[in-house]
């Protein structure tokens, strides 16, 4: 049996392997782009948030494996937002193609400053791994920016569902402690729908 | 004053990065270990949370530039709470070395799912990279954990305080909309003493 | 002179270090993204090539030191081009903001297989690290490209310039062998204007 | 056959990523976590050196994978020794818990200095990744020291054992003229018992 | 099924890791080694450029595989070239065993500078990752390098091949335009015999 | 004079880190290599152990900053021995350009296993990161290798120079017990000049 394991071992390294750099997987990543080619159409902003993002990860594109990159294409609706989240695994630089974006991030402890600008078209920023930003259109029509991120996949959380609408709920004992609200603040915040635009 | 600041700069990059590789690096680190001797002794809990951290990183040993290791002693009260918050850049493994523990982190978009655990004295739990999460004492008496961080200056992002105590505060317009609630509550969350344990 | 640059360097490396990690470095960062808001506005493409591309690297936004990913944008006039050329360190995934563009790469020794696509408005497409590749406008109007890129500093190889029109010239023996070609070709390939455009 | 060849190389891959980063891992990661929640009791002193690690790598829990960093439990019974041992693949943060230990490490060639200090309870000692180190507890009574390593696999050489104990010995010629001593030395060496406490 | 699916996945991780590090690989390693014994021989300079390179990766070697480094020999008959090429994945170290080499790299856009320098038996030179380098054997004997390179599947792209011997050829379109010449001069370079002696 | 030593450091960080990726710094960096022309010719084998190690490092060639990789030349007298040893931060790949060696290593706890070869002209072998290794010339003649090691500056611990000979000496309540020996065998072994030939 162990001639077995070591043959699925080598099998599995020499492909994964291969898969990465070599001559075979480069066309496995042409056919995977094939797949993708309407992926970053206009993003469905009709919701609660007004924005849609529209993800191009290593789970779109398998050929982007190992490569350490991916890019996003964000809607926004008029005043649509794109809400407090990170990026547990990447680095974000964000160009707007169209429209006027405010954004803005927030520093880690202990000082916790907000740094914001009002981004218009061509202008670019830069969102530092890990910290919690957001993006609102506070142009008059729509707005589009475009969105690298340093990571195959990058993740996304956003703060009000991983902490409100997590799957179960987080603890009202540790819920009323973290904000020092009551239960009935904390019942309420879990109880609107939390829509998920990425 | 610049001036003063850019040289302080210089100095600190010059001997830390001197540090990590060379000789007489070595015999500063030990100078720099003399300095954190007493500084993971009890931390104070008498605070809103009811628990410390008490981190030892590389703004604590000079001597961890460039290694890749940080440490954290976490104190808590009976009751206890280290509040939901996320490492930007470091996965951590947590040990109970004494009392009991309620932990939990929540997993990134689409699914948001909470895993949590309780953890008695000699448990092992680990939260990954950029993940929220939060540990609470759910003993009798006080509790105390060792954290390791990959990271030798991971960062702490204690989510209410960057979310409803940043400086300046985050738009009404930003936080209504993510949190779908009025201003009302986002003024009221805003309220409170945010108390910063890390 | 010598002394100034030296300075020049050290300010340069304490800012920029302390720019990724510190508090003051990230507003620093806003500073500097200022400086760039012109910056990715539409490119001057009267040129040999018909193509211009306008990086943002470290070299624009210093606060993208050690963050690991930068972005250009690449306009196109008609039967504009993007000559063969590497990025010695970074991948990079490209999307199609207007226009038609025909891409391609080929792969290293011993196959060098050439992979091509179209793409239109939306698409997207990956050019791993290292690669030869190019993209050329074969739509009837201008034609705009994002990428997003793996490295604060990718750096550009544009081919032909680097093998015929090096300063000093690579030596005809080197040349002449290299392509099978005799001197008066060589000769004749290095006299060519070689138009940078990135 | 090269379907099948295929058809393996993606689950590996699809599998291998999804493991590191995903919710399914997670739970596997949970799961994982259970069975070790015995692991970091009290470790069993009672071997010739008096000491006993208790490691926490990607060994023990499998959802540790990609994410860089393990954790050790070292007991001490008086004058108990971790003796001299290096990690080939990582950095160690060590804070006692309890007692007092003397530790120390080795500098690189070709200065070879020790650097040593005697920690309390609550003390921090880092050893840079690959130098020679060692602990002893100087105190009257038991001694316990929680230990953070910078991979998920750091690797423990204990010198004596890898040196004197290898399985088969090194060669005669070559430690005889590595350590300038004649053969009966190297044999009486060789002849102790190598008992391994990690 | 999904047992299945996860039992080749956790046999693929397990697997995989355990290559890298652990005991059994090692000794698949040695199995490798033996296979490429008479790798470094004398290779065969009897070729249009008169140079020929054996490389020893992870091609080779598959114990090399995580490690991070790979090994060439590089034989020149007298004024043996191995022509301009980039590794696209590692930087490369190369020492003359025997011989006289021109040697020389092209710094990346906007300059290109080139750096040459004439090297004799027991000289070392470093050509950075993913810049056009190339050796000529200038003595009038043959010429031997060994070069070390910065990773376990450096990669080759010799520029003549990949420009103007890709499968299936660039477009004359690309090309013209590219080199500035007429569609001519790109159909005699493309007619030659591109060897390809890496 | 600890000023004076801080401005050095200084201007070595500014030069050294400006260098990789700079085009000033290539020019420095053709510089840095004239200087070590003669680096490489036959090292000197006369002393204890008959063997010589010649280092190309960072500390050579300033140029290899941040590139990751170095190389080694080693001599070996008959009988010459490269006695056991570690790169804490490197990998290591050998090619014997001259004679015959005997090499081995042994891999980390709990096994120990040990894994020799003999080495004759042209063959290779790798040492992984930190294991401890040798060689020792069992031909006839001299011998001589070439090493490549994946790190810009991969550290050499010379086991019996760093247990035996460090300064001060580790105490001898620390190495008896390790060694499982009483004390006039370790004051023996720490009697030996320890000869260090790299």
């Amino acid at each position: 049996m162990k001639v077995v394991y070591y043959l699925v071992a080598l099998l599995a390294l020499a492909s994964s392997v291969a898969f990465a750099y070599d001559p075979s997987p480069l066309q496995d990543f042409c056919v995977a782009i094939n797949d993708t080619k309407t992926g970053l159409g206009p993003g469905n902003t009709s919701n609660p948030l007004g924005s849609k993002v529209s993800p191009v990860t290593v789970n779109e594109i398998l050929g982007l494996n190992t490569l350490g990159i991916s890019l996003a294409r964000i809607d926004f609706a008029p005043k649509g937002l794109n809400p407090p989240h990170t990026h547990p695994r990447g680095t974000e630089i964000l160009v707007v193609v169209e429209g006027t974006l405010h954004v803005g991030f927030v520093e880690s402890n202990p000082n916790n400053r907000l740094f914001t600008k009002v981004l218009n078209k061509g202008d670019v920023f830069v969102f530092p791994i890990g910290l919690i930003h957001f993006q609102q259109n506070v142009g008059y029509g729509n707005a589009i920016a475009i969105a690298g991120l340093s990571s195959q996949n990058p993740g996304v959380i956003t703060i009000a569902n991983a902490v409100f609408g997590s799957k179960p709920p987080i603890s009202p004992e540790v819920l009323t402690k973290a904000f020092q609200v009551d239960k009935n603040i904390i019942d309420y915040l879990e109880k609107q729908f939390w829509y998920n635009n990425s």
